[in-house]
């Protein structure tokens, strides 16, 4: 069992120390797979209260990490040197984009290893090599080669995944894991403060801006979700009624039944009438927003700059001027405090009559676009929508979802193959809910075998696997035989698994009977959706549209 | 179709003089996953006379590459920026440990992109992010953003791959793919040379040694196999009749019918009296032998450096003199070619008594042993054996593999998951070989799902996973619930493809039926190998035996 927390200066194992911490920071799980260099820490681990969860890859791990530090606040992945650390070289490069808290863990050899010249299995290229690499991938890192310094370290690392919401990187050399070492003082985490003046100022002028526009819209962005400040941020909103818009990395960060909400923009792909609405706007407030390309639907997106009061993590800007030292969460506060107008001006954009009962066609084969209907009416309170890149987020654009958490796409980056292994550490995050996968056949090629780790775990996750035989984004890009996959009758991994229910769903009947009994089923339940290989969600056609793609499949 | 070659100095489109360039290195495929920053080459090289193979995950495009080069002489992973790229961080990590001359194509955002400050998917941290990191596991790299030297740098970063054997990188902006350059003047490949009387020194010391010897044993190296010089190692070996060993990462660089072969050493994982007969050598003549630590049973090897004579691609070293700005060919041939002495002084160790045939006794369950005993019958002229580490190498290390490039393993690096990717590369770099694949079964939930890909391309390997429901190795090491992992009927897996066979294999009889229709069999057939879960092979006892664990097992 790990310590309990202390102030005194008695010895602490390292190990130990690291798990304390862990632990305040309401981590309960560890993603992984062993390996020798690590197998201490893995034993170790399996005596504390924190659980180890294996996965079948450390691809997988890395993933779940990821998803997990997004609703817990910080998620952690654990894995051997060489062979496991360069595995979750993309999932940490993903998180820092995408900016989740996500600490890696790599074991290494000991410090007798390491200054020796023997060629060790799992090392290439000088014993630093790992490190520097993840140098680039985090904004923080180290190697607990000193007993004087390593739970000061550990405490520095973690310190500053919460401060800038990005990876660290923690290397622990076998020797060192279960060393004892004196405890140091309690650390002082940090605290940023804003320029006084500075803030006034850009309050001020955004308060202004809002005052005399016309048709002014609000954006609630991912970083307002990560450094918990929706509560403000709502107030904020519905005081003002301003109406509020998401990007796709954004979705649900507001509920989609909120009176003020208007739907999910990303440039063409958006729905006309939310598009126009946010491009004929004279006053975006973007709280935490990130623009990327894909996000904001390649370069389709028009949101000028001067008229926009841009608020992040890294500065406010209002049209053409910038406003330093100015932090989001002071910003959003002090805008929340301020004497705001009314901003329900314009005539809100009209939302698409909700589908309430969904009525199977007979003997009509599943499209996309009635997919995603019926989805629309499967999501209860407790589901997590949880969607891969591609159609599978283009198309749950349209979801109307219920709250804060319910929805993870990992809209920027874009790492196909996110989506199963992030139900993993979504649904360990957060127990009370069921995630709903959404992931195209050419992504779950890549890590769907992680459905394994859901069902070593318990987790029931309701997975739906878009199968048109290939990569239908790139299809409709430049197309030729390398935009296919072989196609596989994923019905039968159940099977392979030895747990949990699958369904092939080819008309919308089958459909309608497959959701009716995995929404029943307290099992992991798979759903092998046959499309057309050309067939598209509405978002992706109005994206396609936007680009003047679309025309160009095979022949292009 | 590609250009032919030229020596004009007409215009050439960048991807067009890439191909020219691989096609004259024996390369016809491509193995990778596309992405939109690298569909245009993708659409490209499907029109040209390589062949792209598309893998499940990057991961296996990486190692399949890998399998190619040290089959070929060169493999090429193709793959989009960022999501892709990092995928293959570790494989190409392997391939400098274990000098394999692999090419890592990434596609990247346009050079107009790169100059702007969109945050675009898949990009982290900076455009050159990627190349940084690439820089620290190749040997050679080059972004292709400038039309006056893409050509030179492409022939500058192959002839890295070709000298160094070793990975490199290329990075082409999406823009530059398709640009028409000026044709660059014929590459000039690198020739390095000896200097003559260190060479001489060197020879005449190596010579004088050997005469002296009581009992000299050689051991044939993976840098003699790759750099092409067995023919003149074994003219070397033959001529003086001096015994010949092999390391696992080595296995199979010359022939175990041989006259001279006494075994594979690998310290304590070695059979006794090929154990002592090296340790008992006072002089070991290394020609290309890389001493790392699994390789060599962890700290169980005794190889004397005082009575070694180890020529690496780095280094001569004689004793405690080293002899410097010697190449490996140069020693080769010198040494082959100079006045040596008979070597076969020492009385080889006894071979084991080969396993003529093998009689499956009746309701007996299947034992790691019994296992690689019948294996050493299925082997034949035209099998390329593929062991993943771990078990699966430790048993291969005693079967009787017949000649060059009958052996593939990463028994240096030794990353999970190797094999059953490599196997793709490996057939389609040597289509008159049919791979028998050795997995355990935590290494094939990593990767396992490649064989979709095998499927895809017509490839028919036998693959035997050793299912004993957890990774053996570790268990010896430090035990825990973390090392078991779910055990999946990998029976299925045809059923989930949609082809090939498999076949359940419990007792001695059913591994003889399933190996006879495997062997007769033209489809990928898939064995599952039920075995018990601290079953383990000799060698890996023996290796146990001399680290002093295996009794920790469970209680540890």
């Amino acid at each position: 069992m790990h310590a309990p927390a202390s102030q005194t200066t008695a010895p602490v194992r390292i190990a130990d120390y690291l798990v304390e911490r862990l632990r305040q920071h309401d981590v309960d799980h560890v993603f992984g797979v062993p390996g020798d260099y690590v197998l201490g820490l893995f034993a170790h681990l399996e005596e504390t209260a924190l659980t180890i969860v294996n996965t079948c890859d450390e691809q997988g791990a890395g993933f779940a990490a990821d998803a997990y530090a997004r609703l817990r606040g910080l998620g952690v992945v654990c894995v051997t040197y060489g062979v496991g650390g360069l595995k979750v070289a993309n999932s940490t490069a993903q998180a820092f984009a995408e900016e989740s808290p996500v600490l890696v863990i790599s074991g290494a050899p000991s410090r007798a290893e390491r200054a020796g010249d023997t060629l060790l299995h799992h090392v290439v290229n000088g014993h630093d090599n790992q490190h520097r690499i993840f140098e680039r991938l985090t904004v923080a890192s180290a190697v607990l080669d000193d007993p004087d310094t390593a739970c000061r370290e550990i405490d520095r690392v973690i310190d500053a995944a919460l401060t800038h919401q990005r990876p660290v990187y923690l290397e622990i050399p076998r020797d060192m894991t279960l060393m004892e070492v004196i405890r140091p003082q309690p650390p002082v985490p940090t605290v940023r403060h804003s320029d006084g003046p500075t803030l006034a100022a850009a309050v001020d002028d955004a308060v202004s801006l809002l005052r005399a526009a016309r048709q002014p819209v609000a954006f609630l962005g991912v970083e307002a979700v990560r450094l918990g400040l929706l509560p403000a941020a709502l107030d904020l909103i519905e005081r003002t009624s301003i109406p509020t818009a998401v990007t796709p990395l954004d979705k649900s960060a507001i509920s989609e039944q909120h009176r003020c909400f208007i739907g999910v923009y990303g440039g063409a792909m958006s729905r006309k009438p939310v598009q126009e609405y946010v491009e004929s706007s004279d006053c975006l407030l973007m709280l935490g927003a990130l623009l990327t390309d894909l996000n904001l639907g390649g370069n389709t997106a028009r949101l000028a700059p001067e008229r926009s009061i841009h608020a992040t993590r890294h500065q406010v800007r209002i049209g053409y001027r910038t406003y330093d030292r100015v932090r989001l969460e002071d910003f959003v506060a002090a805008l929340a405090a301020a004497d705001l107008p009314d901003c329900s001006r314009g005539v809100k954009p009209e939302a698409p009559a909700p589908v309430a009962e969904w009525q199977p066609r007979p003997e009509t084969a599943m499209t996309v676009a009635r997919l995603f209907e019926r989805l629309g009416t499967f999501l209860s309170d407790t589901t997590v929508v949880i969607a891969d890149p591609g159609d599978a987020t283009f198309g749950a654009l349209d979801l109307p979802v219920r709250q804060d958490h319910d929805f993870l796409a990992n809209a920027f980056y874009a790492s196909l193959g996110f989506a199963v292994p992030a139900s993993i550490g979504a649904q360990l995050a957060a127990p009370e809910r069921r995630p709903l996968v959404l992931v195209g056949d050419g992504a779950f090629q890549m890590t769907g075998m992680e459905l394994s780790t859901s069902l070593r775990y318990g987790l029931n996750p309701v997975v739906v696997v878009l199968n048109n035989g290939g990569y239908l984004t790139e299809r409709l890009i430049v197309d030729g035989a390398f935009n296919d996959v072989l196609p596989w009758d994923y019905t039968r991994l159940t099977d392979l698994f030895g747990g949990g229910r699958s369904f092939t769903v080819e008309t919308e009947e089958d459909l309608e009977s497959a959701l009716a009994e995995a929404g029943a089923s307290p099992d992991l339940c798979l759903l092998n959706v046959h499309l057309a290989a050309a067939d598209a969600s509405p978002a992706l056609h109005r994206l396609a549209e936007g680009l003047g793609v679309m025309a160009g499949s095979r022949t292009a």
